[in-house]
């Protein structure tokens, strides 16, 4: 670690009212000394480092030329939006990033009048930069809006919906293309080939063509000091691109490092009279910070690290993480299975595929940011006699929903869907928790949802799922690491539709489903003090129920309880429908479903976040107590 | 009507085996024959016209060409099937299409092995041939994979990611762009233009310049046959596309009702040795039935019609439709209030939205097959002080979880959501069906979700929905006409979270969410006969619960019931939830939650399916009756 760098003039810009009483030839600095407070900023936190680096000098630019916040500025996905945060009044919190309380790691309204729309999921910017321009333009007020999108989050079909609808927003749109061939993992696709090919065969011009070619359809004459810069410029060029094809104007490409380019060219779309552009912007992930632009993924998320040697701070070790447990378990069955074969949507690292992929590259298919088309090409696999595994985190898993109902649960298409980073995730926050799923999964008729309650789960489920030729199969994981249980030698089949109990008792049972099997058992054993005799059941499959192992647990329990790491609509919801179908209810039961409170939860440690949701041990026992006590006065022990 | 017409040559055809026996030159008769029987089929069943009669010769043309079932054929959307399905086995049946128990209204794997995907919602086709090009491909086995699409589908961004992914599948894919610049309205956006530019701009090559350009590529000389016919090319020009530059070898655009045109163009294409490609053919929607070439929609869905004069059967009259009374009641809203907008995606006249069109055509924004992009902008819209109605249907919506949640969820904005068609569609079938919305909505956060009993109830929520800018609000509402009542002169700001009591009773009270409510007072009168005095309660808000009135309920009546028109997770498991919370089951609860069953219900008359679902008054008597029996000797009335 170091100190904080020496930032002077950064010292005097509190918001971009600031940056914009500089002149031009400061600016330099100003980025320069943005990136420098960024890296020391980020060396402390840990959090997105790569993507802020690489767009340091178009923050900059951005907030010179435009009126922000009156003009809204959208930065897709969030994670590059770092030094937008400190030049816009959040300076002296940065260093609070993705801490309990501190800022978020992506935009968010509450934070700030300059993040006017909240971000983290990939390409919703030119979306909501439309809304925002075509609500200014029917109010007749002013505003442009500025979107500002990845190349990797131009692969989702979601950014192309927009892009065909740009013309709703006249000139009052500007979508910035911030091109550094890369999301998280290298990209992928058609697309990325286009860009690449965009801006390899482009002549890069002199700044002098770009001046006249500028001045034929827009307004103002370049800035003076850019002039002077000619052979620096890396020029641009126009027409006849597949963004031009859809209704945009497109400038570009040009290098986005270069502030005397990038400055003119800004004015000039923002001034311009037709619209909406596009511009073309070449960055470098992790530009500027050595380690950063040597490293493979560019630094893209990291731990904190120190600032000199770029060294990260290791994680303590302990138990595999859940996700290579299903990468290893997956790897396993395709050794003995030809037809596994396993797609990701641009995540390859995170669902622990690029493993896969080196063991079987012909099996391993990286869609992009194509959550849609993911699921409804495993669809397609499925029908054709493969055994497709579609691994997507549980949140991501929500833009492919429709895609499961229709093209694969109605169908009933052995789809296997493996669900990384169910429930909630610590730093990265509320819009990507992993709440819902159980709840919109185990709805839908034709699927089975199960949940893994530890690493040695997982693997029975990831051979029960290949097992399973019948119809659509889900498995859900947290992220994080196991609990540290051996895994097993060789997997089992599950029974489909069938639970275990872990642990018997006779007055209390906790049925859980998921790793909250672990608080459960902590509580079994503090409640047994008390001389509460607790059984624990592991339900496995929320669809089906193990409706025989719940009946006889409730005919033999004083009190029930549903404990699961996700929203209302889910194991709760199922058991009680259940009991309630078949009259379990009727002559009294004493039930109580635990689940995720109805609030989105902020960034915090997992375990404070585990505590705010009211589902550790102390909760489930607290629970237990309440209930017993509940309209009964006989229960001595409970009041003790 | 007439009588069935003469068909000499299509009664040899029974398998696209027959068909490939055929001369080329007896083609043009096979089609004329396909299009007459048709319209004959469905001027008796009703269904989708207009499609069907553009591809006429474009299904005779491919099912000529490729080895199909082999070669997999996925038909986008499949409106346009009808001609797919005589030639495929399925012509005895041609005239129970989408009755009860006949033909589905689109592709269905359970149908025919010439159907390998089933299809309805739009877009899809693609991504899921790329999944049976891929698995014949990993698999070494033979078989090209076909996806046929609309250019209205293409505007969704689906076919984009799936495009962007195109190359995985090699020479074994090839997409037929089906030109015909429509949908189900008249297309949107940038692509749109994008592809009437290219359509006019291109020569139109003879024939002999197409074999030159195909030979430079392509591995055939023409046929025979088609170099005979210079005079009636309409041509095709290659290079410099959209979809070349997303990695496709694109052909076109070539007349699509040319029989000797397209076999030669799909014999080149289906024996590429490089791939994949793309064919833009051109058709005109309704084509050879004048009623339809005349009709501004084409004949895209149609009731059962004379054939001679193309009339349609009126609909009975009566009631005004759901849709009509929504929109008539967004109108009056934005009569008042300026930032009142809607949005829809590619559905004007389904969702009403043409008359508000009408009215407001600035503040109606139809943004294609679109609803991700759909509801994005529209939170995009509500930031900015807009207030914003996302009409889309139930099933459609689906398509756009994510960005409910993510986007407007989450950051609490103010987005309207009118949900159309919630619940079961009848001759749509499960594709359709409105059946999850409830369980996917109001397990999230900050959201308030409604369902209307009546049309009368739909006009205060459009009203209650336009008041409440404290966060998003959701109203759903049934297709098909409503109940009857009168509507208000002057709608009422609903109380949020408040039900009300339609009928007060003292012993069974059933607890209704939405239309349902009318065969709860059907049975509530049955019960009443049976000396069971019946309250029943319209909940109105799903979320938040009218927590008083179902306690209240609940401690004064000895059965509770709730109905709702939606899966599992939804009204039922709400009110079992805060039951269970409350400890309300714990002396005993006589509670049935009465909902969607478990499975995708085929297609079928709406009373049939509500009857099948068990939804109806018969079945409502029978759960009370059945639970005041259960465990209970003294309820002689409902043994009687």
């Amino acid at each position: 670690m170091t100190a904080t760098p020496a930032t002077p003039l950064l010292d005097t810009v509190d918001t971009p009212a600031d940056l914009r009483r500089l002149a031009p030839s400061q600016l330099r600095q100003l980025a320069d000394e943005l990136r420098e407070e960024m890296i020391s900023a980020v060396g402390q936190t840990g959090g997105h480092l790569g993507s802020g680096l690489g767009v340091v000098e178009l923050t900059t630019a951005i907030h010179y030329v435009f009126n922000t916040p009156e003009d809204r500025l959208v930065w897709d996905v969030g994670h590059q939006a770092y030094p937008h945060k400190i030049l816009t009044g959040r300076r002296s919190r940065i260093r609070t990033l993705r801490q309990g309380g501190g800022l978020s790691g992506f935009t968010k309204r509450s934070e700030s009048e300059y993040d006017p729309f909240g971000t983290a999921h990939s390409s919703t910017s030119i979306s909501a930069a439309l809304g925002f321009a075509v609500a200014n333009k029917l109010a007749g007020k002013p505003g442009k809006a500025i979107a500002v999108i990845g190349d990797g989050a131009m692969s989702a079909g979601m950014a192309y919906e927009a892009m065909n609808n740009a013309e709703a927003a006249g000139n009052r749109l500007i979508v910035i293309l911030n091109d550094n061939d890369m999301s998280i993992a290298p990209p992928v696709g058609g697309l990325s080939g286009y860009l690449a090919r965009l801006v390899s065969s482009r002549p890069f011009l002199e700044l002098r063509e770009i001046a006249k070619r500028l001045s034929r359809r827009l307004p103002r004459p370049l800035h003076q000091a850019a002039k002077k810069t000619d052979e620096f410029a890396r020029g641009m060029a126009m027409g006849g691109t597949l963004f031009e094809e859809l209704g945009f104007y497109y400038v570009g490409p040009i290098d986005g490092h270069n502030l005397e380019q990038l400055i003119p060219v800004l004015e000039n779309v923002r001034d311009a009279a037709e619209g909406p552009c596009l511009v073309h912007v070449v960055t470098q992930k992790g530009k500027g910070y050595a380690p950063a632009e040597a490293a493979a993924d560019k630094y893209h998320g990291v731990q904190k690290f120190d600032v000199i040697t770029g060294e990260q701070a290791k994680s303590a070790g302990g138990p595999p993480s859940y996700t290579n447990v299903f990468a290893q378990a997956l790897i396993a069955e395709a050794k003995v299975d030809p037809t596994v074969c396993a797609i990701t949507a641009a995540m390859p690292s995170g669902t622990g595929l690029d493993k896969f992929a080196k063991a079987f590259p012909d099996r391993l298919f990286d869609v992009g940011i194509a959550e849609q088309h993911a699921v409804t090409f495993a669809a397609g696999l499925a029908a054709q006699g493969m055994r497709p595994f579609c691994a997507i985190y549980s949140t991501f898993l929500q833009r492919a929903y429709d895609q499961v109902v229709h093209d694969v649960a109605i169908q009933n298409l052995p789809v296997r869907f493996a669900i990384d980073r169910a429930g909630l995730v610590g730093a990265d926050g509320a819009t990507h928790a992993g709440s819902f799923d159980v709840t919109y999964l185990a709805s839908l008729p034709n699927l089975v949802v199960m949940a893994a309650a530890d690493e040695a789960e997982l693997v029975h489920m990831v051979h029960t799922a290949t097992c399973h030729d019948s119809g659509p199969i889900a498995f859900r994981y947290p992220r994080g690491n196991g609990v540290g249980v051996p895994l097993p030698e060789v997997p089992l089949k599950l029974d489909i539709g069938k639970g275990r109990v872990v642990r018997e008792g006779s007055k209390v049972a906790i049925l859980s489903l998921g790793t909250r099997l672990a608080e459960a058992l902590k509580a079994a054993d503090q409640l047994d003090a008390r001389g509460l005799s607790t059984t624990v059941a592991d339900l496995r499959f929320v669809k089906p129920l193990d409706d025989d192992l719940i009946r006889r647990l409730i005919a033999t329990h004083e009190v029930v309880i549903t404990i699961e790491e996700g929203a209302i609509g889910g194991l709760g919801a199922h058991v009680l429908t259940m009991a309630s179908d078949e009259g379990l209810t009727d002559s009294g039961l004493k039930i109580r479903t635990m689940r995720l409170p109805d609030v989105f939860q902020d960034h915090d440690a997992p375990e404070k976040q585990y505590d705010a949701a009211g589902l550790n041990a102390p909760h489930i026992v607290d629970t237990v107590l309440k209930a017993l006590r509940h309209n009964s006065a006989g229960v001595q022990e409970a009041r003790a």
